[in-house]
């Protein structure tokens, strides 16, 4: 197809389309003249995922080419793609040294072999997590830590089905785009039922007129 | 303290300090001379606030603004709060229309119906969560749906670890502030979590060498 009928198919604008190629998320078109190049549904196809990255996954360009690198390596193990795209969805800052932070560190090592995790506290995940912690430490919420089991179990949970899920598609050939989208938008399904949750929590405990709110929100 | 003595002991540059009094994120210092203003320990715990907000809990300062001043309405209840905090940590854009938005829509209302949660599908959280689902749908990955009651269990264990951390500080006068940090700071928590339990997972099913791996970055 040509790249006016790629932007219909799948709504993004041709501008864009050409800016995705520039940046190397997208394969350029295979070109039938000097001005045109003809697209496929595998164009289709990664145009929806990048999208997905993008306005749900809440990626930027550059993390999605770097996630798109590694799914598009052949040569690369499963685990190490894995690693690839949690890297991206982290915030890649340096950790400060103060006592919270070292603390925070501490705790999340612990953690680790608590749970019998093979993880390391070097891993960028775990280094995130230690930010959260010391953050939460310096405005005064230390007593947080005593939720960490708790999460850590949700976490496990998760994890689990998202695995799951993934081993269930061994055969496919599209694996590793599976782990990719289970990881990022996973990620923000997670985000919206836990928010979703706090609804219902909070209403039970604070509120009564929630029902209200909702019949109010619904005829707006 | 003066702003220069409050900049030294949060480690926020003075120009961003005055930043945030222009923005209404932070409540002026009280004027002592026409050119001179003083500051004290509200002004440093709110500051550290924001900061947790900005750099962990990745909210723009524009969310942040909205947040705050549903903290500091005293006539707001606390699922009301709750609520305004939610709603910043969503999306806040229009869904689509199609036919993996209906879909996904009617997924999200079945599932606050199976769990018993007093949520309305008209909540920002649940047209988060039916967005994430209609983007799943849209790259092939409607299959995903099967893991909405796995993900709806680890949220509800993590809503209740939080709540029961909020109930705990019911006396403190900080109560909101506490519902604020554990609903952004607890997301980027849970986010790092669920990724390091991605890595266990993934070492367990495809890797071998992720111990070897974690050395050689603990090195770096």
């Amino acid at each position: 197809m040509r790249i006016s009928e790629l932007s219909r198919s799948t709504g993004v604008p041709v501008p864009t389309i050409k800016y995705y190629v520039r940046e190397g998320l997208l394969p350029p078109g295979e070109l039938t003249s000097r001005n045109q190049a003809i697209y496929d549904e595998t164009h289709e196809r990664r145009l929806r995922l990048i999208r997905a990255l993008l306005d749900v996954g809440g990626l930027k360009v550059a993390a999605i080419a770097e996630v798109l690198r590694a799914v598009d390596d052949p040569a690369r193990p499963m685990h190490k793609v894995l690693g690839a795209v949690a890297d991206q969805l982290g915030t890649a800052r340096n950790e400060d040294d103060d006592a919270e932070s070292v603390a925070a560190g501490a705790a999340v090592a612990e953690l680790i072999a608590r749970r019998g995790w093979s993880a390391h506290e070097s891993d960028p995940a775990a280094r995130d997590l230690a930010r959260a912690l010391a953050a939460m430490e310096r405005v005064g919420h230390g007593a947080f830590r005593g939720l960490l089991d708790d999460y850590a179990e949700a976490a496990e949970l998760v994890a689990r089905a998202d695995l799951g899920y993934v081993d269930r598609r061994v055969a496919v050939d599209d694996l590793v785009e599976s782990v990719v989208i289970g990881t990022v938008l996973g990620a923000a399904v997670f985000n919206a039922m836990r928010r979703l949750a706090h609804v219902d929590a909070s209403a039970r405990l604070f509120g009564q007129d929630t029902a209200a709110d909702a019949e109010r929100k619904a005829a707006d």
